[in-house]
């Protein structure tokens, strides 16, 4: 058994994990970062990428990544899309902030270039078996790498960053399962070679479901349509595919290019009935899972490192416990916010098999209340482009 | 069968009734008001009594109510209680308008006291059988007095402003039942002799349900807490109804006095399938009901017929019939967002008992995102206050 000594051990690279290390490099506190995949995994792997305004500026403000404003695009608003017109929720006039289209494998490569070269320890395709003395104040990591080749890191604080199957949650959890909510639908992305559709997101409700026309580049589109959650991905034709978006977003006619990738994202909103225990702590998809509609999972993720950075430099710095000891409450506020908003714009824009008509028609009201009052849009836009991050 | 001949037959002495023959007498159109009910029944039946700025202009610029201002109290803002703390959502300063509390019956009496004083032909104890004739120029209502003795009332327009169990209904609608949401809870309301607990209405989320701490008087005290839609309002004494009001606003302590009134009060959201048809419309609870939370239901009422005496005097003074056939589309939408605004506050504020423990803590996560926004407080702040009435 290899043991290996640290300050923070960090279970997962992923944005949450990888921030973390490259903030308290910053701050001088040496961390390990182990993830069970293989860096090429890690930087190819699709996700959603808008990024708040502040999550901007952090990454800018500490050199995580360089590329966010030359890569990726600006976005002053979105369009919401409903009873056959669309409304614009102009970010940039209601709360002077914008938000960022620069996709989450897109930052990866940033972090994982950026902690590489200057020296960070991170070893992938490690796999994190489970915490031990976690109640001490040098909990453990028990971990085997690629080649089953048992690994220990112990460490000052142990931080799951391990996603929503989290290993080190475990620890500090324990048996409670946490809160959750299931919801009875997908979403079926697709990637396409083709032309943007539109200069900025738009979100549809339409009768047929909801339907989200994003943007990846000049050349490579990103567009979802709600699904059934146990929907084959095979089971559409691209001619079908296409048929699906396009009845989903009445108004606007889009232009159909090769789908080169498809894939069906589940819907969870899930969060941990705790998020710290003693020097065990958790942050991204292990402390919480958001439906996508809203956009928050990675934002909420750095929100969550940048309150623990700051609780781990008084702590391994200054011997000072009270900003750990507040890390879950200053969190779960932050969190639960966004767990509303996530499921705000989910059951605003989505077709539920189950509503009555009087919901749909309800819901159309809501949507129009939003639109027609500039407090319901800049409401909106101010969680969407993010809130301030209370430390 | 007497028969009587006006321009606009009304059936239902309401606010919504009445007011609409006050506001068409003032435009010298003539009509008839007849309502089941005997004068003394309307004017001491307990109604909320929330009325927003556009209701109580109305009133005064149209000398329907005198009182409202010496009688009724203004309020400047809210306070919504959740987590065992108070926010306020001051109107006054978010969207520069108030509401005036001022109960229902109070109302009626300056309506009916006004349309008598003016020669109104108003018919208490009778009783509308139906409506005949509805697809002509010329409908009828079949209804019969007291004694029995049948009336035939011949109209150029019939206006069902006759409450949730219309039967003038039925020659709009036709067979389709409209849109309905039931929900799983009512509230057990209670009329106390107290001074008031609170200056302004509390409206309190409780682990253990909602609570509404509401005044009437400088003496009389109307307050709410949620129960099961079956509760028999005599299952409770009067200690265990101050425990549960009690129990519900945590950080208040009630002033309790004799409770001399007690009732429950079912909830559902309706709307009519159609308005109008031809020369035959409805106003108010005929037309729609709200649940009481977000204090619509008489509101929603009065700009229904605001929107109705317009289109009537184009119609009968000018036989202009657009906008008589506008009138649903203006209708619906502010109905339709006034039924989101009453399942917004309803189910931020109840406890309901489906609920997951996600659930609860997403609602205290909503409520909290409300009242740390300013944007969020003021998009409440103008629908509580009321939306101008667009015609």
């Amino acid at each position: 058994m290899t043991t290996v000594r640290t300050r923070v051990a960090i279970v997962g690279a992923g944005p949450a994990g990888l921030f973390l290390s490259h903030l308290l490099h910053l701050s001088g506190i040496e961390s390990v970062v182990i993830d069970q995949r293989s860096r090429e995994q890690i930087e190819t792997t699709i996700r959603a990428g808008i990024l708040e305004h502040g999550t901007v500026a952090a990454f800018e403000a500490t050199g995580a990544s360089t590329r966010v404003k030359t890569v990726g695009n600006q976005h002053d608003g979105i369009e919401l899309r409903f009873d056959g017109e669309g409304h614009r929720i102009d970010f940039a006039d209601l709360v002077g902030r914008s938000v960022w289209l620069y996709p989450q494998h897109e930052a990866l490569k940033d972090l994982i270039a950026v902690r590489l070269e200057q020296g960070q320890d991170l070893r992938f395709g490690v796999t994190a078996l489970r915490v031990e003395d976690e109640a001490s104040d040098q909990p453990r990591i028990i971990a085997e790498d690629a080649d089953g080749e048992p690994l220990e890191i112990v460490a000052d604080v142990v931080v799951g960053a391990d996603g929503s199957r989290s290993v080190v949650r475990k620890a500090v959890s324990g048996t409670h399962s946490g809160f959750f909510r299931e919801y009875p639908f997908a979403w079926f992305g697709i990637l396409c070679e083709a032309p943007p559709s539109a200069d900025e997101l738009i979100y549809s409700n339409s009768p047929d479901g909801f339907a989200l026309i994003s943007q990846r580049s000049a050349t490579v589109q990103r567009m979802y349509f709600q699904c059934a959650p146990d929907t084959d991905p095979q089971s559409y034709s691209e001619a079908q595919l296409w048929d699906a978006l396009q009845l989903r977003v009445p108004g606007t006619t889009l232009t159909e290019g090769p789908i080169f990738q498809r894939d069906v994202l589940r819907f969870r909103s899930f969060v941990a009935d705790e998020v710290r225990k003693n020097r065990v702590a958790l942050i991204g998809d292990a402390a919480h899972t958001v439906p996508p509609t809203g956009a928050k999972g990675m934002n909420l993720a750095i929100a969550d490192v940048i309150v623990l950075e700051r609780a781990l430099r008084a702590l391994l710095l200054e011997n000072d416990e009270r900003l750990i000891e507040q890390f879950p409450e200053t969190v779960l506020r932050r969190i639960w916010k966004a767990q509303h908003f996530s499921w705000w714009m989910t059951s605003m824009l989505h077709a539920d098999e189950n509503a009555t008509d009087f919901d749909r028609r309800r819901q159309v009201g809501e949507l129009r209340s939003v639109v027609e009052s500039r407090a319901g849009s800049t409401y909106l836009a101010e969680a969407y482009t993010g809130w301030p991050i209370d430390v």
